[in-house]
């Protein structure tokens, strides 16, 4: 498999050279980087064996293999190795090397286009709410923006963590305009979804508009949702209208990877400039782009 | 704004206790986090300007509160504001401390249904692929798996990365099974997209099924997305098949956050078990759950 571009020794961040995912010598570490040099070595590992650079129960390189390949301390290979064989990727066993495991199964949870709540409910799963915070706070100008009220309104704030079966898998951040929030107390909150509380209090609930992105995790939402800080979190915000189009909701979505994925199917359809991705018939559906 | 749960001092990673986003004293940093402290408070204050802790223009903590607040050395402090500073969100000036500045706008592309290649045609935009790797590769189980092709069969492999108006946008890996890549040359996929090539070559294109999750960036892909190692990334893992239902098609996606993020509309539908989400009539659509 042929490199196209050459891969210099030790790149500078942001140089404009760029290295494939694999080959002799191994990418170079970025001494920059706020990761440290451990992390880095699991980040290489963990993409090449998504690459499938080792087959599953192949022999891996050892410390002595990756401290000569990255140029760093057997002490931080062996700490790399550690990581990984934490998260399950590999064993380590005296004599018989560093080997691959077969990769994880799937998160446990995929959303799909019908609630994930009624989704649990006919896996017999539970989900449980714990209440973080509850009160009224001053919202940012992105929330106030959104749900069309004045700058700096103070409006309900909630902070919730949504465990699958006792694993942490959310962490969410809503904000509720006067009308919609009155009514609505921490105990409830605890009890039922925020959406089918705001429905039982009469409101239409009609549209969502969301964005999906990704974010690191601050260490308060790192120990929500039981991660490092720093962890990588799915983010999802969402601006939820009623049927006379008024926003009645702004949620911020934090969600922990391993545990929660969403999922989508599409089609291909003739559309005006040609080919197209639309929302497969009778399933959910959404299109990442031309890619 | 009141804390339904109390804030423990020091708080060990994972032991069920959490604070909320603001309070006094601020949320304690993970001693044990690969993250170091100064990128745990920038992850810290990144989420207070987000959740409205401060107003646009308005003062900030500078090193002497944040090294209080935090526990940490003045250096580290002031790495934090430094690193606030050089995204944009802060502005530094002697004399008037630290400030707030505007949160920065939409990233410069949001994806939808529509194939964002055309969207891009429309906004007079150009984008640019550079070819990191292409040619033949073993590829990991979870690749044949999904394509339905031999364990470790060696498939054409392809890591792109796409740029927009000079600004690098996704990276793209993607692995393509023997009769589909027949044909497909490195000069064409700098020249077109890899779908558009596989429906040139007469494959009717008919479905996809992704996964949309979070993850961190290894060296070599912060390197060519001119990112940090270990900055969040959104990853799309993407199977894509034909008219007879074959899988033509797996693609890894990894987009930098701050320039492309996804865009979903949802309308509220009577369903089965209640009210559910559904993809908006002639609007791209999909649920992230019933939260």
């Amino acid at each position: 498999m042929g490199d196209v571009v050459q891969k210099p020794a030790r790149p500078a961040r942001g140089d404009g050279a760029a290295a494939g995912a694999t080959g002799a010598g191994g990418p170079a570490l970025d001494p920059s980087s706020p990761l440290p040099l451990y992390q880095q070595i699991v980040a290489v590992l963990t993409s090449r064996i998504a690459a499938g650079e080792w087959e599953v129960g192949a022999r891996m390189p050892g410390e002595h293999d990756l401290s000569e390949e990255f140029g760093v301390s057997r002490i931080t290979a062996k700490r790399a190795l550690d990581e990984l064989a934490g998260a399950g990727l590999v064993t380590r066993e005296r004599g018989r090397g560093t080997r691959l495991l077969a990769p994880t199964s799937a998160p446990p949870m995929q959303s799909s286009i019908e609630g994930w709540l009624d989704q649990m409910a006919h896996m017999q799963r539970t989900t449980e709410v714990r209440l973080l915070d509850f009160g009224p706070a001053a919202a940012p100008p992105s929330v106030t923006g959104a749900l069309g009220v004045a700058p700096g309104a103070r409006l309900l704030r909630t902070v919730r963590v949504r465990s699958l079966d006792g694993a942490p898998l959310s962490h969410l951040t809503a904000w509720l305009p006067e009308p919609v929030a009155e009514g609505i107390t921490a105990a409830d909150l605890e009890a039922v979804p925020l959406l089918k509380l705001i429905e039982r209090a009469g409101v239409r609930v009609n549209a969502a508009r969301q964005t999906v992105s990704a974010t690191l995790a601050a260490p308060d939402v790192a120990q929500a949702l039981t991660l490092y800080a720093g962890a990588p979190l799915l983010e999802v915000r969402r601006v939820v209208s009623d049927a006379e189009g008024r926003a009645v909701q702004y949620l911020r979505a934090l969600y922990h990877p391993d545990r929660y994925q969403m999922a989508m199917t599409m089609t291909r359809i003739e559309g005006d400039g040609g080919m197209q991705w639309s929302p497969a018939p009778a399933l959910p559906g959404h299109a990442g782009g031309e890619e």
